[in-house]
């Protein structure tokens, strides 16, 4: 597990909330890591059309609206990976044995179920959530 | 990840449709691991009672009837935690940056409830469901 997934988000809700596109430089400023990171991340996120770069501007721009990019589809860019891969099956079951030879499928169709139930819980919340959640924040600090 | 979870789920199946108590090589034997890998797992399951050991016989037996043992309870027991953890939280976000200082609680608050929709499917399933799963194959063989 690394912190990509939130490293972006927290990427994702500076260039939202920012008026001009911004550089990696200050989004790693503010994320507390360096620019070279927040580039693989931004280049991850911009590969599937979340960001993306104007021409002659440097710096980077939200593609989506906030409320219209769930975290599903942050979480599938910075991992590479369509479907969420939670669990990790034992590769060397016996085939002898009758629960060895059909755990495997049993449990994969078991685990893709709970991947996909997982999914579409990020599917129901945006980056739009999480912006709302820093300003409620703000607001109540006033 | 590693594949504890699955490797007790196959252990716990084994245990759970064995007419004797199963020692560790003959789990090992049909996990396709060694005896003190299956030693290992079977004590987190013992510490969380979910098998038990009878005086005087070798080897291992479940506690609780296979409908009532959860996917989450043996999730918990092999993980050790009561809480999934399915992400990790950049921790060195820049607190002078507005965003920086309240993403920290606004994504805590937020990967909690994945983790907890998580938790939940996992407490849907049951190990009796693998077993009619692997019956359903026997059946469909026959």
């Amino acid at each position: 597990m690394d912190n990509k997934f939130s490293s972006a988000i927290h990427a994702l809700i500076l260039i939202s909330e920012s008026e001009e596109p911004l550089t990696s430089e200050k989004i790693a400023g503010s994320v507390g890591t360096n620019a070279s990171y927040i580039r693989k991340i931004i280049g991850l996120l911009k590969k599937n059309g979340i960001t993306e770069s104007r021409r002659g501007v440097s710096g980077f721009v939200l593609k989506p609206k906030p409320e219209d990019l769930t975290l599903l589809q942050i979480y599938q860019a910075v991992n590479k990976t369509e479907h969420p891969c939670l669990f990790d099956l034992h590769k060397n079951s016996n085939d002898k044995c009758i629960v060895g030879y059909h755990i495997k499928p049993v449990l994969n169709g078991m685990f893709a179920e709970l991947e996909d139930a997982f999914a579409r819980a990020l599917a129901e919340k945006t980056l739009a959530d999480c912006i709302r959640g820093i300003r409620k924040r703000l607001e109540a600090e006033t």
